[in-house]
């Protein structure tokens, strides 16, 4: 699904969907033949001039009609076959023998997926440090703002909310981390027709870099057409960016419900319902949702294909590749752009999150009063006491009864009182996770 | 990816793709609008004029552009309510008002998506009628084509090519027996914003009946915002559709290896490499692969979704479903048209099958030489004296040498030799399964 | 992971998990060469005395060391040929060479794993039964039970619990509908060493049906070794249960949220923290969540190897499948067990949930309001009415200044103003669900 | 399933196995308590002594009951509540209270599993190392073993098994690479109740490094509860390993096919069928794949509930992680494992290599043949010749005949004869290859 589609606007928002789509696949395929073609003449197997009349007619094509060439791949099972064959007229009787010089088609695809995943995660990336910067804003903005944590959706101890922004951040930053080394190892394919780099007269290696250098992709030592990792490593990758985004929009439309209400989406003129007027749905984090969910099963897809490509080219496992891995790239933008807006229109409604704890210290602070009580009662009997006390109508009468004469209960409880004291190191290990990030 | 794409004509062939593109989900919201309307007027919500209108106003909407709705459709989500807002403008003043009566986006896009997976099955389903038609008559045709049966890849004993047919027919039946039930449970859906059918006057029923009726799907006794069984039910026929074409296409690409050669793509033009003058690649049968092979990534999806619905409308996981769904029903209608091209075209080389079979009918005899010695020898000891004369350079010699003297070993030899005898009963059961199937 | 391991008491609970661990998986294998002989004999292959004293051996070597058999099933790649050299001992000279007839590895642990599926989905059913009943108790008790009804985890009309809890009963019944047939195809297999029945003297047709009688399984007119539906039809039917079981944990944890807390896990002694004394977490239904996540990779897993068996036996994609097979009967089997419990312990705050939608009737009254005020203003207009004065302090003014004077919106707002009375065609759909499914 | 289990000498072989059974999880667990003890005492918090006392309970307690912890594990829904309580128990009433101090179940079970997983992935890397070195060997023994090159499981043009080997060994390598990778940044995790470290007195860090430093883990800078990203990273390194490992044993068992025979299992008392005397299954690398393909989902699995942690703890989806995890790392040991088994006794048959390329030279020259008469006849005009004088009776005459008189066509088809001449620069590639690798 590209952007500008049906769907497009709510599950392939953003750039990344538009570098991958069948405009961008086809430009990047003339950019391959005719880096190609440049890359052999520097390995002095096409003359100059050739090369230029290919990047010429390239430069050409690129309004071809791809649903031609896609009609046309039928026979050969792909669309290279014949944008090959329109290229060589193009490019005219002299230079038109040098076209996809001791080329398969999969050397092509390849590296033209390659190119368009590589041009695809640049916004992608863009996004994503915009929405890791704008979660981190949020921690050091809310570095002291109290809220109840929650554990199995109970509430457990008191945490801030900026240790929570700071645990997304962490995740976004080292999700980009990912897709950035993956990124930066997208490689260029260039075997020939059984990946013996046969017909390049013992100058493949520098054909290879040649080429890896015309399109700012990583060079590729061995030909890759059976083995299929650099596809994993972006595919794991991807997959650690949606389920970071994921997480975040979990934790947003968990804090939207009504019932809760400590952030909303503050986007103007979006989350109407087309039947209740009173909805204001947090649209951007589901969106997020609704396009992370995806990319489990295409990842699963792409280990699968992996690990069935029979010998030297696959009867299947490529072909089936090439759609999960547009699907995964736009899906994981879509995710990101979504995501970047989610954290940008955040509202966070710090009384209420102040006002949440507070209304469930006796819960909160019960692992507190259980530690302090411990050495006197046992930890057993401790946890037992408070346990029934944190049920009972007056907690605090509870604890005092069972606690028994002649201990200081009341100090503990007085301490522990303020639940907005309770949460822990949240403070520390905010600044000191925007410390580190500082300087990265 | 649809039809008319770059990648289409590979990975998204047959009409079922036409189905599920934007245009025809488009065409189908608005064909939910209008039966809506008319639904309602038969159940007296609706004045008729204003049901009548609105089927106009649906008509005239055809041509909507879709790449706006789908940018309009950020602001809520979805592209419904944009779609209704349109919808209430072309209508007019006096039909406007009853446009997506008491109805919620979810009750027209799920109703939309069935309805597309409704028509994109009966061309599916036609496709793999043909293809199991074809199949069958390659089972009745070859059901005394012997050749080497393989397990593990080796050669194991000998079966028929009629056989092996009969077994993709009984799968591609089977397999279009579970996706003609599900399509058949395909349920329109009438919830309103919460589920409670409320603004329809206690008529909800009604409403729900008549809409099936005027859509041709089932009705729905419950609404089912939040338990999706009918995409499951669906998911899975379509999963084990692609799992038998792709079992198919796998014996295929298998058979025409060129070792084997037993079987060959006679589709004319083509199956030729960019490289390669001489490749006569299966296209046909890698085609059904690429298409078959992303299915089960699809399914998963399905099923993780399912279970993610949140009470009365899910936060992320409903979203999710939109493309998978379209995706599963187009890749899985491709797999089926190329496979119905794959049996059509599909040269059987029934010497070459002969010939392999003889030529190991030492190996494939081993067990019935085995079993013929068993008694005089002991299992276990037959088993080895059979497996060491195989391996050895005349079997035969090695045979009688180790059964000893004065036991009649040349009979059982003779009378094992002829491997086209020791089908077992392949032969029964296809001539058993044509018969069952001529009744169906 | 079976029952009596460290995550086994919350990941595989129930009695399903049992009938598929390796001691139950042994004694099926032996039921199965057991029944095998006796079908053998009543089709005439077999002297009944040897049928017999095979079925003796097999109950004999019920206690088999399986770690041993294990061991060995290194060098064949299965434990049914070390199994199947104890059995000839066990079953002595005469009887031995009987054992295991014309039959090969796959038929016997094909046909095992259909057996532990059919007797692992017994109690499986059962606990679905149980948890459906004490669903549709909820239903009939809360046919009246107001409460707010959630959309993208919003408010957004009233609903009951009763609907809720019928929409619950409906998805479990539905899904065990689906198991319920594909447990009764679960079938035999009977192929021999490649799927030819040779070595049955044609009366294979005849011992396929008496295996089947014997064994209660389904019979099987061809083999499929190859052709994986009746795994499918399992896993497909094991996903449809696990969604919904899945569903019903997430309504019910998100229920318990402390901030919602209209249902809550009333088990005795249950939902303790390590740390925390007050907590009450919602287990059961954790668990329910925690197996049924597992589920859909599984049957992914199945789908993928289903299109992957090559020829007449895989080498490879059959062994993948015993793992996932027995670990989706006890996951699924864990989830439903799980569920029943939830059920039979949810604690339902009828006073919570009606307080909740009372509260939250100027929100969950607004589509109502708008289309009350529609007739006056036209829809938009009454739409975005509705909407600011929902969001402003009082509404009920803001929406007597909005409709201008002289309109009757007092008598509007009145009528809408108990949220109890909103709650569409609820009680009916519950009453017509219970009437019908009385009558199943 | 764990080694000494019905299937899992075949699908869960190998050392890594063992460290993700239940004892080895229950050891880890203890020495996750034992070791926070010790780093606690290091930060001040516990005194020495008391550290020592819960080491030497943790030791006297490695042999408790798992399946009783199991069973007490559903009333919390975790194993460490009951064994925490036994700890205290065995460490006595001075050291007690010091047990799991400011700990919470997810610290201690995600460390567990973290160093489960840490101490398994090590015998796998030796697995896998031995298996790269293996088939390095491989490549450098066969830099000059011509073997015929496939595409689609067609002949495509020449090429030697050394590079196929280089190929496999770089796979290897490089998965191996991005396994080391993610088992060096695997974490301990230290929260406490909800992620603050409260309790810890301000000296968290402190007790992470130290409990990191205990344990041989990474340091954790956050608690990363709810973000999963170090499972993600093992999950994609494992996912990798498996898919290489997959893909080897593919080439592997199609290589082995009776029709094909260049490659065989050479192990001793390995590959017989229960029914067929003469097979000789490729059963290591069939195990291969079967472990292999199960890796997709269990990876998917986790891919999904990493998006699914609410807030600070998972009501489900961490749970659900727990089994998957162990899936995992031991189906992926088992993979490696038999894969080591698979190259080591990997018997190839150089002159059954050479035959094949030798017999097929028609077809493998086609393409060079098709490029040195481009120049004379057009590109588009020597594929077609060539393409139509391959599939004749007599190429070369055809090729004569059609390249017309006068032409020097008997050169070319001299020049193009030796097939062995036609590897392109495979031998540079695996010479290149073996001396990086040598410099790893």
């Amino acid at each position: 699904v590209s952007e500008g589609s049906l769907l497009g606007g709510v599950l392939a928002r953003g750039k990344a969907a538009r570098h991958v789509e069948d405009r961008s696949l086809v430009t990047a395929m003339l950019d391959v033949e005719a880096a190609l073609a440049r890359a052999q003449a520097r390995a002095g197997l096409v003359p100059v001039a050739a090369a230029e009349a290919i990047t010429a007619a390239c430069r050409r094509l690129q309004d071809v009609d791809f649903a031609e060439l896609g009609a046309e791949a039928t026979r050969s099972g792909n669309p290279i076959v014949p944008l090959v064959r329109a290229l060589e007229q193009s490019a005219g009787e002299i230079a038109g023998p040098y076209v996809h010089l001791a080329s398969t088609s999969q050397d092509v695809l390849d590296t033209a997926l390659m190119l368009i995943s590589w041009r695809a995660t640049l916004p992608l990336l863009d996004d994503l440090a915009a929405a890791a910067d704008l979660s981190a804003a949020l921690a050091a903005e809310h570095r002291d703002t109290v809220m109840v944590g929650r554990t199995l959706l109970q509430h457990a101890r008191p945490t801030t909310f900026g240790l929570k922004a700071a645990s997304w951040t962490d995740g976004l930053d080292a999700a980009g981390d990912r897709l950035r080394a993956a990124r930066a190892l997208l490689p260029v394919q260039v075997g020939g027709a059984a990946g013996t780099r046969s017909g390049l007269s013992g100058r493949g290696a520098a054909v290879a870099d040649a080429l890896a250098d015309e399109l700012g992709l990583a060079p590729a030592a061995l030909p890759w057409h059976g083995l299929r990792l650099p596809l994993l490593d972006l595919a794991a990758a991807l997959g650690a960016v949606a389920a970071v985004a994921g997480k975040v929009a979990l934790d947003v439309v968990l804090l939207a419900q009504d019932e809760v209400a400590e952030v909303s989406d503050g986007a103007p003129d979006r989350g109407g319902s087309s039947a209740m007027p009173h909805k204001r749905n947090p649209v951007a984090a589901v969106s997020v949702r609704a396009a992370a969910l995806r990319v489990p099963g295409l990842v699963a897809t792409l280990l699968t294909t992996a690990q069935l490509h029979e010998h030297e080219r696959a009867a299947g496992a490529w072909h089936a590749e090439w759609e999960p891995l547009r699907d995964l790239v736009s899906t994981t933008g879509s995710a990101v752009a979504w995501l970047a807006d989610t954290v940008e229109h955040l509202v966070v409604d710090t009384d209420a999150m102040r006002a949440t704890a507070r209304l469930s210290q006796h819960r909160t602070g019960a692992e507190q009063w259980a530690a302090a009580l411990a050495p006197r009662l046992g930890r057993a009997a401790a946890h037992e006491l408070v346990r029934s006390a944190v049920a009972s109508a007056d907690p605090g009468a509870a604890l005092r009864e069972g606690a028994g004469p002649g201990r200081d209960v009341d100090t503990i409880l007085t301490e522990m009182v303020d639940v907005l004291e309770q949460t822990g190191e949240a403070r520390q290990l905010v600044d000191a996770f925007l410390a580190r990030r500082s300087t990265r």
